[in-house]
C-alpha cells in the first residue's frame, strides 16, 4: 500500500493536518473522514448567521468536500463515521449509509474536536431545546429564534454572549441564565466581567447570575425554565453550557488522555500509540506560562496543531506546537473582549504571587476625535513584574487588537519594563502618545517610571 | 544649593524628564526652560488642527505651563532662550524679554529637539513659505492654508502626507513634490510606496516624484515652485524637507554628537559631560535589531527618554534606554500605514541576507461583512527565519495596530515560526483565523507550515 494518512474530522484541526499532509508529501494519499455532511465548518460563524449578519449559509464553511477533493487531491469522505480504530492492524472502521467498511492508514490524526456538555436535566430533549456546534444544524436554530418570544440562553460564555447579541439584534427578548457568580468565567476575572454584565443588561437581556438550570419544563414543547432559584417563561432554550473533548473514539482504542480529559499529546502532537496523532479542540495543549497542560478549544490553536500533525504524518517529527497562552477575543454587540495568559485567580492558584491593576484609558490622542476608551486589567508576578495576564474590554475593534501585543508580551515572559520600553507605534488617529498597554504597565511600576 | 536640576526644552522629552524628576525626588528642584510661549507642545497635532479636526487651539497642548507650576510644583519658564552653557561651573545663561541671567544646576538635561531642516533655495524665506514644527507659530499657516488656492507642499515624507490630507480636505489643490523617486523614503520600501503614492493620487494629489526644490519664485509672496524638472504654480508653500537635531547649544558647550549628529548618550541617557544627560529628538538612539546608532525623531522614545533621563538625574543609574526599532504610523485619510524594524534595502545594507514577501490579506473572517484588506510586506533574514521588519497598509485602525505585534516580534527577535505559532487571538469580527501577520509569516516559510 501506498503511504495512506486518514484523518478523522473535517473541522479546522482536521482540514488543516489533511491539506499539510497532501501538500508536503503528494506521493501519500489522504483521506479526510467526516461525519456530518460539511467539512472546514466554523462554529465561530453560527451567532452572526443566526443574527443575519452573515447572510448566506454557504458562508458558514471555507472549502467544500467536492472543493478540496478536486483542489487538493484529497478524498473526502463526509456523512462517515468513524466507528472504531484498530491500533495494532492500523484500520479503522468507518460506517457510511449505514453500512461499515474498514480501511487501512498507515499514519491517523484523530481531529474529531469538541462536542456540546448538555446539563443532565429533565427536559432538555424537548424540542426547542438547541445546542450550537456545527453548522449542519443551524437551520433549525435560525428558524426557531425567529419564531420564538422569549428564549433562554443557558450558559454565559462566549457562545452565550455572543447568542444572546444575536438574539437581541432580531427583537427577541433574552433571559440569560450562568451557574458562576459572573459572566465569562473562565475568561475574565470578575472585576472585568462586571463591566461585561453592565453592557448586557443595557441592552435589554435579562441576566440571572449564580442560577443554574434545573429544568425544563414543557411537554414537547418548552415553556420554561426552572433554575435554583425561580422559573423563567420562555418558547426556546439555547444551551451554551460549554463542549467537551469528543474522545469516545479515542478511549476506545486505547488512545490515553491526559489530566484534562482531552488526549494528551507531546509537541509533536503525537498520542501513546506509534503512528497516531491527535490535534484540534480533541487534543490537550500545554499552557507556555505555567508549562501546564490546559484543554482550551479554539480555532487558531486547531489549525495550526492541524498545520503541525498534517505535516509530522509525511515527514516525521518535522514540526512543534508550541502551546497556548490562553488568547481569546468575542464581542458583544460593539464592545470587544479579549484576554490573554492567566487571570489573577488563576495565577495565584499556580502559585504565583500577584498584583494586578484595572485602568481606564483613551484610544487616541486626547485632541483627536471620535476616540473611547478601553479598560485594560494588568496582571503581574510580584517583584519581577513579568507579565501573567492581560484582560482588555473596548468600544472599538483595535483595542481587541491589542491583545496580540499583550499575548507577545506574555509568551515571551515580558516584564512590565520590557513592556514599557517596546517601540510601541504612535499616531494621534490610533493611540495617545502612551499606547493603553503601555499605560497599563506604567500603573503597576509603583511609580519607578 | 539645594539639588537643582535644569531641563532645557519644553516638548515631550522635555516636560516627561521634569515630571519624573519631581516625582522621584521631591526634595530636588526642578526648573523647565522652554524658548516659545507653551510646554508639552505637539507637532504631531497640527495637522489635524490645520484640517480642523481638532477644533481647539488649546488641545495643542497636553498642559500649561501654569498646570505645570501649580500641579507638579515645577518652575516653568517659558519665552526663554537657553544662550549657552558652562559645564565647569555648572551654568546655564538664559534670556528672556531681550535679559540675560544665569542660574546653576546640579544636573542639566538637554531636550532641545529637533528643528525644520530648510532647503537652502532662493526664495525659501518669502511670505506664505511655511515650515512646520512647532504649535507656537500653527496660526499663520491656518489661515494661509484657508486663502489659499494651490499649496506646494514640498517633501513626501509622514509630515508631508498629513498635511496634504489637510490641504485636499480644506478643498484646495495640492502639488506634492519629493525629490526620492518614491513617497516615505525613510518609512517604506518603494513597493509599498507605490501603493501609497496611487491612493494619494487618487485624491487629487498631483504628486511629482524624484523632483527637487530649486526655487521658490515670487516677490514677497509665492507665484511658483521651481524644481530640477518644472516650474508649478502656487500661492502657498509648506516645507515639509524634514527636521534635524536641534544641537547648536550642546555643541558650543563641549557636548558630543554621535555619528548621526545627534547627542551621543549611552543607555542612561548620559552624555559625554558628567551630570548632563540629553533626551528626546536631540539624543542619538540605539537600534535594537542592528545595535546600530540612529537618529529616529518620535514622540513615544521622546516621551520614554525623559522618562529616563528625569529619572536618572534625581536618582543615578536607575532607569535604561534600551533603544528603538523604528516603528512609526501615519495615515492619509483612510489609508492607515505603519512600519517598525529594518526595511528591505536598510537590512541589505547592514550585512543582513534578506528575503521579502508582500501579501495582501483579509482582515475579517471571509464571511463577516465589512472586512477590507491590508497589505503586508515581512522582511526577514534568509535561512533563520528572523522578523527584521515588517511594513504595513490598510483601511481600518485596527491594521495600524497589527505593527504594535510586528514590533515586539522584531524586538524580541522572533523568527516567523515564533510568529506563526504565537497564540494570536481570533474573533470573525476582528480578524480571520489565519491572522494577516500570520499569512505574511507563512508565506515566507517556503511551504513549511
Amino acid at each position: 500500500m501506498t503511504k495512506r494518512i486518514v484523518v478523522i474530522g473535517g473541522g479546522a484541526a482536521g482540514a488543516s493536518a489533511a491539506s499539510r499532509a497532501r501538500r508536503l508529501d503528494p506521493s501519500a494519499e489522504v483521506i479526510l473522514v467526516e461525519a456530518s455532511n460539511m467539512i472546514t465548518h466554523g462554529p465561530c460563524a453560527i451567532p452572526y448567521y443566526v443574527e443575519g449578519i452573515v447572510k448566506d449559509k454557504k458562508m458558514l464553511v471555507t472549502y467544500t468536500a467536492e472543493e478540496f477533493e478536486r483542489e487538493r487531491g484529497i478524498k473526502v469522505f463526509i456523512n462517515t463515521v468513524a466507528k472504531s480504530i484498530d491500533v495494532d492492524k492500523k484500520v479503522v472502521v468507518l460506517e457510511r449509509n449505514g453500512k461499515e467498511f474498514s480501511i487501512e492508514w498507515s499514519k491517523l490524526v484523530i481531529a474529531t474536536g469538541a462536542i456540546p456538555a448538555k446539563p443532565k436535566v429533565d427536559g432538555v430533549d424537548a424540542k426547542n431545546v438547541h445546542v450550537i456546534r456545527h453548522p449542519a444544524q443551524v437551520d433549525e436554530l435560525y428558524e426557531a429564534v425567529r419564531s420564538a418570544k422569549t428564549v433562554a440562553i443557558v450558559g454565559g460564555s462566549y457562545l452565550g454572549l455572543e447568542m444572546a447579541e444575536a438574539v437581541v439584534a432580531l427583537g427577541k427578548k433574552v433571559i440569560l441564565i450562568e451557574k458562576e457568580a459572573q459572566l465569562l468565567p473562565k475568561t475574565l476575572d470578575s472585576d472585568m466581567a462586571d463591566i461585561v454584565a453592565k453592557e448586557v443588561e443595557s441592552k435589554g437581556v435579562e441576566l440571572h447570575l449564580s442560577e443554574s438550570l434545573k429544568e425544563i419544563i414543557g411537554n414537547h414543547s418548552v415553556k420554561a425554565v426552572a433554575t435554583n432559584k425561580n422559573v423563567y417563561d420562555a418558547d426556546l432554550v439555547i444551551l451554551a453550557t460549554g463542549v467537551k473533548p469528543n474522545v469516545e473514539l479515542a478511549v476506545k482504542s486505547g488512545i490515553k488522555l491526559g489530566i484534562t480529559s482531552a488526549i494528551d499529546v507531546n509537541e509533536f502532537l503525537e498520542t501513546n500509540i506509534e503512528d497516531v496523532y491527535a490535534a484540534g479542540d480533541v487534543a490537550e495543549k500545554k499552557h507556555i506560562v505555567t508549562g501546564k497542560r490546559v484543554w482550551i478549544p479554539l480555532a487558531p490553536a486547531a489549525n495550526k496543531e492541524g498545520q503541525v500533525a498534517g505535516a509530522n504524518s509525511v515527514l516525521g517529527r518535522f514540526l512543534r506546537f508550541p502551546g497556548v497562552v490562553g488568547t481569546a477575543i468575542t464581542k458583544f454587540f460593539d464592545m470587544f473582549i479579549a484576554r490573554t495568559g492567566l487571570g489573577e485567580e488563576e495565577a495565584r492558584m499556580h502559585g504565583f504571587n500577584v498584583e494586578s491593576k484595572l485602568v481606564k484609558v483613551r484610544t487616541k490622542a486626547h485632541y483627536y476625535p471620535k476616540g473611547s476608551y478601553a479598560l485594560i486589567k494588568m496582571i503581574v508576578e510580584s517583584g519581577s513584574g513579568r507579565i501573567l495576564g492581560v484582560q482588555i474590554i473596548g468600544w472599538e475593534e483595535a483595542v481587541a487588537e491589542y491583545i496580540n501585543v499583550a499575548a507577545l508580551a506574555v509568551e515571551k515572559g515580558m516584564t512590565i519594563d520590557d513592556l514599557f520600553f517596546a517601540d510601541i507605534g504612535y499616531h494621534p488617529a490610533v493611540a495617545p502618545v502612551w499606547h493603553p498597554l503601555i499605560v497599563a504597565a506604567r500603573v503597576l511600576s509603583h511609580g519607578r517610571f
